[in-house]
Parts: C-alpha cells; sequence; structure tokens
C-alpha cells in the first residue's frame, strides 16, 4: 500500500548516490581528470554558471512537452516512459547546478520535507490526524 | 566520505514518502476531500495539466534566478538558502505532475540510476575502477 | 505576395507603440499614479525584476503547451487562436522586462535584423539573388 | 517624445520582413534548397516542433539570465547589449515557432493591440483620457 516502504533501501539512497557520482566528476573535472570531449557531466561543468543553468530551462521545457504527449496519448507506457526520460533529464540538470553551487539534493529534500512536515514522527501523526496543507 | 552512507534512512525515504503526500494529497482532492481554497496542492490539481506544467517554467525560472544571485553574493549563506528554497519549489511542482500524471519519482530516479550505472555493485565497480561517463 | 508591403502602416508601428503604452504605464506607476489594483502592468512593474522576469518562464512555457494543443489539433482554428493568444502573452512579457531595464523592442529588432542582414538595401539584393543564411 | 514617430518606417516593416525571410527560408528547407548543415534557420526547421519550441524555453532562460546580469552590473552598457542579444535570440526563435506553425508576427502584434487598445484612433483617445489598463 505505501509504496515507499516496499522501496528497497539502495533505491532511497540513489538521489545522495547520484549527487555523489555527480560532485566526483566535478571534482576530477577541476583537477583536469575528465575530459568534456568524453564525458557529457565534465562538458556541462566545462560550460560554467549560464550553461548549466540554461540546461534548466531547455529540460523543464522538454519535459513539459513530454507531458503534454502524454496526455495527447492517453498515458500509453511509451509515452510514459519518455515523459520519465524527460524528467529524469532535468532532474540530472537539476544536481549537475546543485553541485555547481556547492549544494546537496539532500538540502533540498530536507527543504521540501520541512514545508510539509512530512519528515519521521511529525509526518506518521499528521497522516493519523488526517493531516492537510 | 561519502555523504550517502551517513545520510539517516529516514531522510533517504523522503523523497518517496513527499510523493506518497502528495498522491494522497490527489486523491482526497478527487475524492472531493481537500479544499483548493486552504490546499495549495489541492489547488494546483484544480487547476489541471496546463496550470501543474506551467508552474515547472516558472519554477525552473525562478530557481536559475536564485542561483544567479547566489553566485553575485559569493555563495553567501542567505543566498544558498533562497536558492534551496526555489530548487525545492521546482522539485515539488515536478512532485505534483508526477503524480498528476500517475508517476513516481522512484519512475525518474531509477531511470537516472541506470543511466549513470551507479546504482548497487556495478555503481561501486565503477568508483573502484575510477569509471567515467 | 510580400505581406510585408501589404501590412497597414498603422500596423507596423504597432510594437513601437505598445513599447510607448508600457513605458507610459511604468513611469506613471512609479509616479504613483498607477494602482497595481486596477492595471496589470502597474502590479507587474510593483513585482520587480524577479516577479518580472519569472512570467517570461512562465509564458514562454505556455506558449509551448499551446502550440502541442495546437499540432495534436491539426492546427484548427480555435486551437491556433489560443497559440496567438499565448505568443502576445509572452511577447507581452518582454515588452514589459525591456521597459523595466530600460531598453526598447526596436534595439532587439534591430539586432535581428542586424544578424540577419535583412535591412535595407542589403537585404533585397539578398533576395534577389535567392539569398541563404 | 513619442519614440514611435521618429522611427524610420523601414525599421517598423522590419519585423514582417524578418518573418518573410524567416519563411522563405522554411520552404527552401522544405524544398530540399537550404542545407542544415550551412543553414541555422535551415538547421531548426529539420528538428521540427519539439526541437524548435525547446529553445524557447532555452532562450527564455538565457534572456533572464542576462536581465539579472545586466541588474548586477547595473545596467552598464556591455550587459544591456548582452541583453539585447539574448532577448533578440528568443524573438528569433519565436518567429521560428511561428513560421512552423503557419502562424506571422502580425498575428501577435494584432492580439496585443487588440487586448491593450492601442491601436489606431482608439488607441489616441485613450490616451488622451489618460487611459488605464
Amino acid at each position: 500500500m505505501n509504496k515507499a516502504n516496499t522501496v528497497p533501501a539502495d533505491l532511497n539512497r540513489s538521489l545522495a548516490h547520484l549527487a555523489d557520482v555527480v560532485d566526483q566528476r566535478r571534482d576530477a573535472f577541476k583537477a583536469g581528470q575528465a575530459d568534456p570531449k568524453t564525458s557529457y557531466t565534465a562538458l556541462l561543468f566545462s560550460k560554467g554558471d549560464d550553461g548549466i543553468l540554461k540546461k534548466i530551462g531547455e529540460e523543464a521545457t522538454e519535459a513539459v512537452m513530454a507531458a503534454k504527449d502524454a496526455r495527447h496519448a492517453n498515458l500509453a507506457p511509451e509515452q510514459q516512459k519518455l515523459l520519465v526520460g524527460e524528467m529524469a533529464d532535468l532532474w540530472f540538470h537539476c544536481l549537475i547546478a546543485l553541485s555547481q553551487f556547492g549544494l546537496r539534493p539532500e538540502d533540498v529534500v530536507g527543504e521540501l520535507e520541512r514545508r510539509l512536515g512530512t519528515s519521521g514522527i511529525e509526518e506518521k501523526a499528521a497522516r493519523k490526524a488526517n493531516g492537510n496543507d
């Protein structure tokens, strides 16, 4: 029923893992150990702030277009897969941006938890009490 | 060193938890049990696809502006906090969009893992071998 | 055949006219003579840079969604009209942004002309010679 | 005083002219007479709807970033020039999108005029009467 509880622990850790990998590649690029010609992540870091940030605008637009296509296709599996792919692109470039600015996805998710009051005991209490926004 | 290993299990589960809460509110809205006047999440679902999707474009732009401000402020803590807040806005509206289209953040993170080859044993092997992109 | 030649002079002047009106309302707002509660233009100027700029991201996304809808409807007239409306929204907020930053649409169109080499005699010569990019 | 009245007639016609050039290149591409390898406009048309539309999201983001930089530089001339250049990029890709969907900038500007009531006599009357939004 509660999907979160059935997600393997490894999957739950994966966003932080992904950020680790991104940070490692960022550091490798800065140390001259990653080639923008062979690594897309290194290529992004080689472009600096604006080159990274404009991708967020581009990928956000692509995710929106994929969502429109998915709806027009009545959420057919192949369109849903494309939507997942575009959302993954958007989140990937968000991870790159966070790394570029010295931040972590944990910061973002922590802020989301704080807002929604879903972390730990408070969240469980809120659910029991039919918590609202 | 590996930050992912030091993240509490509860934090690791939080993205899925947040999606659970969003899905619950979506279902509550559809069942007429959540009021758009008092719940922002219900308000978003009441607007339908385009109302939800345009927020992704708006919040992506706000995240980019916050990043520009953060850089101009030499990543001062108060500006970094604003950037985290804007990125949280963007991700929150992505979670809303995923819920609207019957998808889960696990789908997105799973796709990211698949691409980067960072899940499980492969990822560890890749690290040991100084894996590249 | 050449649509530009058949456009009435008044229509041709309209982008500059529109910017004049926007600038007048900006100045009226700054002088305390335009009320954000009754004028949308005054409301935008009251929000400052970020409030104006984020609308560009939002309206760009809405224009893209309208274009997707138009295509899915085989460019049916009612959808085309909506697309024109969303593009008008985007351009309007661009005019607001230009005014906010002390610029004019003539600056932008002049830059476009310079790039494409379409102004004056050069453009006509290029057409005769079946000019390319 | 009224800048519109001092703009040369050729500049006023330029947006329509630019659209003529874009339409000509679109038609040349469709007729196999424009090479995406040598013409950027042909390259855009070769990418189809999504390739064209995602550029609107990307260029909107770049225009916003240039505006942020311009403000941080106190609207210094060199930054203003960059902002004009990014806004020109955005409008250019809007012209490409309009052409792709069989529309004209006159449609968009006409809609803007209709909304603001700035066309012809009505607009002049409105000005005299200290027209509001």
